[in-house]
Formats: structure tokens, C-alpha cells, sequence
């Protein structure tokens, strides 16, 4: 490789000071990389919004030197911004087998397949993107094909982990390269980006093989059919779940789409071994013996309209429970979905379902991604000089880096950065710049489009207090009030209403009727005076700061 | 005791498929008791509602026949709803000091002070409230002044644990009173009705005392101000860092209103020892030498407003947090308040504090709550002929009844109920009756003013997609449209706008224009027309469907 020309800034646009969206950005002079382009959930404050990816106002600006968008893996937090980004920016995509073909579903939906540039790429393999030339490290994971991304520049060489445990056995024998993170390391590496997720956890995260034992034995003692939920992305756990159900004698039924797709998928590409006669056929699922059945069902997290909210609630078309149906839950419950997990889970009590959800009896899920021990190990074996650690919320990153301190393993620093905070490395050092626009872009999934956080605010406001709207019509040539002011509110009250509405009435009226005709010609000062004078009657009748919206209508 | 010559009835109208506003009614005859008022905090589907409490139409039904409420402890979720019921049901209160205490507050908050009828109990004591005799019995839980009642009636006694765990080393040595429950079961109990909160989780909730080598040690150790945020109920946590403080030299600060009332309460009470000159007055905190001062700060679950919140983003009138001072997070995550907790952590991390918040590196909170082998002892020393789970989502009543099953202290019949399931107790045997009204009610805490399920929906829907308000004027006299149609939008767009809304306005006078003079003179068929079709071209142009409002304004 060419001696240093030129600097490298490291510019996190996703991921650091929160979980999803996942976003690093990596500039060599005058040419950009972008590992990964997630989305993430938003919040239940984000009323109306579908999904939330990052704001790519930089990558934008920088339109032509964008060389890449270089997936990890596959899962939403690490592709799912793809179809919004490739619509602004139709750069080429790099990435392994099963990550391609579930970024090339998400941009099928979304009508951009033809036009995009994917290259797939072999895990332990080297790609060149000039001037990086970038390898692809086989690493272990809740999902399969998962890569970490050695970026060697001029300057030295970039490792970014993507997401990651160190599984010593995984279901398809495809270990977590210890090797090349130990050559990397014995080489020297500039800078190391590592998962800090679940660094909150001490020790390692056991094997994905660790949920084996136990879903195997609540599926031989299932009384009758077996409902089984995990992410459709697992195919590992969807994998050891097929071969249990075999070795019991127990057929297997896939219900709810992403479940069915992603299988559909992961067999075509041959990452799933199915039996030879072991699938149920979705018609055939309602009348098959329950004792010799197992269904793998789609909606862990209890997202609305999913297979098992709407099974739990006896309202889908393939699946009833009844009692003494065995309900596992084989997931995570992530943080924000414990209500509506929860909720789900109790009606299949009510229906006197035997329900497992946690690890309390036995282990039926294990995490993806790496435990401190794990960490370290990484830590120690790149060595690196400068570390930054990513994917997580503040505090995660913190711990991250107090780990790295306390292991000693970083030659250099050990640097926090949040979305939009830049570090520059040059031959001398590191430097932080000026930050870049990083930010969230709010996305309503119906429209494709953006919605503005003043939506989102009108909405809140909207949705808290409710709307008032007083309207008057006043004739365009005399100034006068052509009708008694109408007075229209939503959210705000259903009873005692109507003495509280004529009394707005009168007040608009006598704002009116003080207001000389020049006033009354001027619009704009009308409805600021309606509108205090409303806010007044209002919060002093109801203790309500309802959203007022005057409209005069010109007759 | 006379002989039965009545039925006793068990009504549960509060925190049977739900955590908060417990609420358990017994009838005997003709005379009802209440065990417990409370409230809970509502989901934030919920919009703009500030609490939610149980409906209460079947004491309004049988208004002349409620005898009592009688109070187990002073935690929102048990005394949280007696204001609004005080205000319909003006009933004599039963309670202990501390929990009358915190149960006038709220009343003298709500102007129902003077009017209430509040009975102070002792625990261990019996009260008579025909045709019930209850014994107030003392048990620990995570604050003071608890008690479970034994409700002695001409068919047996009833046992109500209240909410309890068996902590045998109390700080204020007050123990749970085993005994009594020996007794009882001794005598023979009919129904015992025992808090299933941590059926969850496996043998014994540790002490309050568990708590005091952890956070003395991280006192002891820490280099600036320690910061720790607990329940405000919690007296005993308080007392035991107040002792804490004293033990390594620190003084005392109190912040945020519910922590100085709560600490002023149980001091004035006598249940807090405060030793003479340890209290740092509020206008003395900000100068006070950080190494030599601790501070008890509300707002652990990250309120909005609460001290906790305002601390983290520095915009607190008393508190600063700077490098190095020790947050302690000294509470239980209530599920559903994870994001804003963590939020509010992140700042504090960002600020360089020290932040603990589980009990990772030793224990900084425990339970209130029996975990399952106290759970267990409960039920064999009651030993009770039938059993009734409490206080838990069903999943938890659940879990509570099949622990009993497995145990086999139940001579008769374990009764799964939820709200509004009765359940009728007679000399033959427990049979289920025809359920009564039971429900959430709403509650806008600025007015005091129930908000019906329709108006949240309203809320619901213009949260999530906005509202449009087109306006036509119409001349009373001709029927003819006086001005071109308005549009109004909130919620639903702010680019883009201008061609959409000219689009909108087109449909709207089409509308109109395509009526003819008998249509327009009927508004509500006018405003079905109009609404059907702009919901028709809305939804082309942005695949939204907002809340649609014509208004027609008479001129």
C-alpha cells in the first residue's frame, strides 16, 4: 500500500448514543466509505413514526466521494436504511451472501432493486475499494454471514467488529476468526470499533448451541403442539429448532411472513438444512395432530399485527391455542416491547398455554452479542492503537472504554464518540474536528417520506391536550362578521361541552367585537388575539393547553 | 362471632390482571368493606392521561351498603384513587398513621380534607367495623407502617396480605408478625387473598438491611457529592443512608418535593431518626464542600420534571452533577420507564459522574416484595381453605396459583379471578357469580375530570396521523358557497404542503359544486360528502388517513 498522503476521519452518523441506526462513516482524503446503513424503532413518542434512520446531510454534501456502503450483516439495524439511502445516493453495495438477499428484499419493496449495484463478497475475503482494500472476518452472531471489516488505508489499518460474540461452537461450524483479528493485531492496527452492546454483562455469552438441552426437552414433554417464537433472522436457532423437532418425531410448520421468507431465503442459499418431509404445508397446519406438531411463528416482540399477536388473541387464520399447548419464547424481550410482550404472553395463560419466556428453568435464548470477557478478548487480541467504542447508548460506551482502560490493552487512546463527532487520524496522532449534521430522519413507512420533528411536535401537542379551532368568517369588503364563530375541538373533552363551547364562542365574539376594523383587516393579529384570549378562557376552565388554531374565512 | 346467615362475596375491582390500582371488595350481607383505593400510572398509549383508577360503579350501585375502606398501606397504587372516590363515596377511611398520613396529603391536595372520615389503627390491633371484625397485622414491605388484614366474618376469616415480604432483620425491627399468621391458620382461614408481585422469582427477597454494606461502601470511597435517588416512600432506605452518612462523616441534603414531604411526614411521625445537625438546608447544598455531602433526591424513575431529571441536564436551581460525584440509583426500573432512566443515566455518565444503578457490583436496592418461598410460607402457615392470588398481570395470579397447587397447603379450591370476577363464598363452598362492572377509568389530574375512552381514541388518532379541517361557508338563505373552501392541517405535513392543499381545496368545492340545493341545505349529509371524498384523495396523495373535520359555517 501507498505511503500517507492524506488523513482518515472516522465520522459516526448512527449507533453511538443509542441502539440501532447503525452508521460509521470513513473518509481517506477525498474518498468515503460507509460501513453499514441501519434504521432503528422509534420510540412511542414519535407518534406516527414508522421508523427512524440516520440523518445523511454528510454523505450527501460529499455526494460524489462516496465509494460504498460496506454491510456487516444483515439484520434491520444494519441495512434497514438502505432503501431511503440509496434513493438519494445510488452507490455501490458490498456484502456477504444472506446479507445481500435481505437488503435485495428491502429494496425490491421498495422499487430501487433494478437500478442498485450489489457485490456480494466471500467472508474471508478481499475486496479493494481504492484506496481501501478491505477484508471481510468471518465472526459469530445471532444471524449467519455475519462479518467484522478489516479496512486497511495508507495510514493503517481500521477494524470495525460489526456486531459480534465469540460463539467456540456455532451451529454451522463457521468459527469467529480469532486467526485474522490475531494477525490484524500482530500486524498493528490504527484504530478498533468494537460492539459494545452488552458490555453491561460480565463473563461470556454462551453458545448459540446453549439453548439446545432445554427447547429440546420441553418439546419431548409437550402435552400437545408446540409454538415456538424467535427472530426470523436466527437461523442458527431456527436451524437447531428444525432438528430438534426431527429427532422428537414432530413435523414443523413456519407461520407469519418474515418467518416464512427468511427460511424461504436461508434454504435457497443452502444456510438451512430442512428434512426431507418434515414440513407441514401452511393448509395443512390447522388439522395436523397437535401432539406431532412444532410451528416456528414470527412476532418475539409482540409487534402489532404480527403471527403471534394475533394468535394470542385467537384471530389468525392457521393457529389456534388451546390447553396445554407448549408456548416458547426464544428471543429477547428488547427494552420498550415489555408491555406488549407481556400482554400477549398473558393470554396465552388465559388460554392455559404453557408458557416459557426467560432462562429461569433453562436456557431457551442466548444473546448474540459479546460479554466483557469477550470484549477483552478482542481487545487484546488487535492491540489496537486508538479505540472507539460503538453501538450503544452512552453509557454502554462509557463502560466500553473504561473496560479498554482497565484491560490496558490500547497503545494510544481510548476515544468516546457520539453520532456526528469526528476524529481525524493523521501520522502524528489523533484529532477531534468540527462535527458534522448527524441527527435522526423521521420516516412514516406508508409514504416513504420524511416527516418533520414540527409533525411529530403538532402531533405530541395534538395527542396530549387535544385542538380547539375557533372560526369566524368576516366579509373581505366591510371588515364585518359575517357569522356567530364556530367553535370545532377534538381530544380535548366529550362531556360538559356545551356550556364550555358557547362560552368560547362569546369570548372569540368579544374579541372580535373589540377589535377596530383595522385590526380586523389584519388577519394575522386577529388570530393571535383569538388565540390568547382563547388560551386564557380555556386554561382557566379546564387546566387545558389545548393547540388552538384560529381560521378566518373570508366571505 | 353469630352464625352465618348470609353469603360473603369477594369483588375484585382493582390489580387482578394489572400491577397498581389495587382495589378488593368483600360483601357480607348487606355491608361492603373496600381493601385498598389505588391507582396506577397509564401506558403511554394513554395520551394526555395523567392517572388511572378502577371504576367504581358497583360501590356507586350499592352506595348505602359501603361500611368502609380500609387502607393496607400508603403506596400510590393502594391510596392513589381516594380522592376521586372520596369525592363520589364519602366513606369512613381505616389505616395506620403513616399511611393516613400520606392518604390526608393527597385529600388536603384535593379539598376533600376536611370532609374525610379517617380512623387510625394500630398494627397488631382489632377494629370493629360491623359485621367484620379486622385485625391489622403487621408485615414488612418496602415502606413503613404496612399491615395484611384479617377479616373475621359469620362464614371465617378472610386473609389479605397487602403487599409483603418476610424481612426478618426490619430496620426498625418491627417484624412481620408470623405468629399471627400461625394463628390464624391454626384457627382455620376460609380464603386467603396473598400478593403475587415476584412470583417471578426464585427463594427469598433479601432484607432492607442487604442494601447497607454496598452503598456505605460506595460512600466511603466516594471522591466528590454522592447523589442518591430512592422511592420517597421508602423511610427505611432513607433511614439507613441518613445512618450511612452519619457513619462516614457526610451531611444530609433532602431534594425534590416529594422527598422532603415524605421525609417531614415520617420524621414528625417519629418513624425517621434524623441525628441533631446533620441536615444541609437546601440554600446551603450548592456550596457545600462535595467530599462532606450527601444528597436523598425523588425522581428515581426519571419523571418528567422530577429533581432526578432536571439534576441530569443541569437545569436544577440547588444541584449540579460534576466529574467524579457518585449517583446511586437506589430503585427498582419500574418496566415501561427503561428508556427515560437510562436517558437521564447517560446524562450523568456524560457529566463524568460515578453512576451505579444495579446491583452488579453489590446490592444498591431490593424488593419489597415476597419472592416464592415467602410467597410459600404464607400459604402454609394460613393454610386457608381457598386461595386467591393478588395484586399481578395474569401471567403472575398464574404463576401464584399453580405455586400453590404444587405446595398443597389448599384444603379446598385455588380461584384464579380477575377484576370484576366474584366470587361467592358460602357454608358449602366458593361459586363464581355473574362478574360485575369493572374497568379502567381516566383521569386528567389538572381537572380532576375522567376523560372517556373516546376522547383518547380521538387523541390516539390525531397523534398518529393528524387532522385536516376543510371549512366552506355557506349563505343560509341560497345555499350558495361564499368562499372558496379552507383547509386546515396539523400533524400530517409541512413541506410539500402547498400543492396538496390547493389539490384538497379542488376536491372539496367539486364536492360542492357537484351537490345540488337539497344536499347542501342538509350539512350533515354535506359534511359525510365532503369527508369521503378528500379521505379518498388524502390517502392517494400521502397514504395517511388523519382524522377529517369538515366544518361548515353558516354566513
Amino acid at each position: 500500500m501507498s505511503k500517507p498522503t492524506q488523513t482518515l476521519t472516522a465520522i459516526p452518523l448512527g449507533g453511538l448514543g443509542e441502539f440501532g441506526m447503525n452508521m460509521m462513516v470513513f473518509r481517506y482524503g477525498e474518498d468515503i466509505i460507509v460501513v453499514d446503513a441501519g434504521m432503528m424503532f422509534p420510540e412511542s413518542e414519535l407518534l406516527g413514526v414508522d421508523l427512524v434512520i440516520p440523518d445523511i446531510a454528510f454523505l450527501k454534501q460529499n455526494r460524489e466521494r462516496v465509494r460504498a456502503i460496506v454491510l456487516t450483516h444483515g439484520h434491520e439495524d444494519h441495512i434497514g436504511a438502505l432503501p431511503y439511502i440509496l434513493r438519494d445516493l445510488n452507490v455501490p453495495v458490498y456484502g456477504t451472501r444472506f446479507t445481500l438477499a435481505l437488503a435485495k428484499k428491502r429494496l425490491e419493496e421498495a422499487g430501487l432493486l433494478e437500478s442498485a449495484k450489489m457485490f456480494e463478497v466471500t467472508p474471508g475475503r478481499l475486496v479493494e475499494i481504492a484506496p481501501y482494500e478491505i477484508e471481510f472476518i468471518p465472526v459469530t452472531h445471532s444471524t449467519i454471514d455475519c462479518v467484522a471489516l478489516a479496512i486497511r488505508t495508507p495510514l493503517g489499518v481500521i477494524i470495525h467488529t460489526g456486531d459480534f460474540k465469540i460463539d467456540q461452537t456455532p451451529v454451522d461450524d463457521a468459527p469467529f476468526d480469532l486467526h485474522a483479528f490475531a494477525r490484524y493485531g500482530n500486524e498493528g492496527v490504527l484504530a478498533l470499533f468494537s460492539d459494545s452492546t452488552n458490555v453491561e454483562r460480565p463473563g461470556f455469552t454462551p453458545s448459540e448451541r446453549a439453548v439446545v438441552p432445554r427447547i429440546e426437552e420441553l418439546t419431548r414433554l409437550a402435552p400437545r403442539r408446540v409454538v415456538l417464537s424467535c427472530f426470523a433472522s436466527s437461523i442458527h436457532r431456527i436451524q437447531q429448532v428444525i432438528d430438534i423437532a426431527e429427532r422428537v418425531g414432530r413435523k414443523v410448520g413456519f407461520v407469519g411472513r418474515s418467518m416464512v421468507d427468511n427460511v424461504e431465503i436461508a434454504h435457497d442459499l443452502g444456510y438451512l438444512q430442512i428434512p426431507d418431509g418434515i414440513v407441514v404445508r401452511p393448509q395443512d397446519i390447522r388439522g395436523f395432530e397437535p401432539k406431532k406438531l412444532l410451528l416456528l411463528v414470527s412476532g418475539s416482540q409482540a409487534e402489532a399485527m404480527s403471527s403471534m399477536s394475533r394468535i394470542a388473541v385467537d384471530n389468525h387464520r392457521l393457529v389456534t391455542i388451546d390447553e396445554n399447548d407448549t408456548v416458547i419464547l426464544s428471543a429477547r424481550i428488547i427494552p420498550g416491547n415489555e408491555k406488549a410482550i407481556f400482554r400477549m404472553l398473558d393470554h396465552m395463560f388465559r388460554r392455559r398455554a404453557l408458557v416459557y419466556y426467560d432462562n429461569s428453568g433453562g436456557v431457551i435464548h442466548v444473546s448474540g452479542h459479546a460479554s466483557q470477557e469477550e470484549q477483552k478478548m478482542v481487545l487484546r487480541l488487535v492491540k489496537p492503537k486508538y479505540f472507539v467504542p460503538v453501538h450503544g447508548e452512552y453509557r454502554h460506551l462509557f463502560r466500553h472504554a473504561a473496560l479498554a482502560h482497565q484491560l490496558g490493552c490500547v497503545s494510544g487512546e481510548i476515544l468516546l464518540l457520539e453520532n456526528g463527532k469526528c476524529i481525524e487520524f493523521t501520522e502524528d496522532g489523533a484529532y477531534r474536528r468540527d462535527p458534522v449534521t448527524a441527527g435522526r430522519v423521521l420516516v412514516d413507512s406508508g409514504s416513504l417520506e420524511e416527516i418533520e420533528e414540527m409533525v411529530v411536535r403538532d402531533r405530541k401537542h395534538l395527542s396530549e391536550e387535544g385542538i380547539v379551532i375557533p372560526i369566524i368568517a368576516i366579509d373581505k369588503h366591510t371588515g364585518q362578521v359575517e357569522s356567530s364563530p364556530e367553535i370545532v375541538t377534538r381530544g380535548l373533552m366529550s362531556e360538559n361541552g356545551n356550556e364550555f363551547l358557547s362560552g368560547a364562542r362569546d369570548v372569540v365574539a368579544r374579541t372580535v367585537e373589540s377589535s377596530n376594523l383595522e385590526e380586523r383587516a389584519d388577519w394575522s393579529v386577529m388570530k393571535e388575539k383569538i388565540r390568547v384570549d382563547l388560551k386564557k378562557y380555556i386554561n382557566k376552565q379546564t387546566a387545558k393547553r389545548p393547540l388552538i388554531l384560529p381560521v378566518i374565512l373570508e366571505v
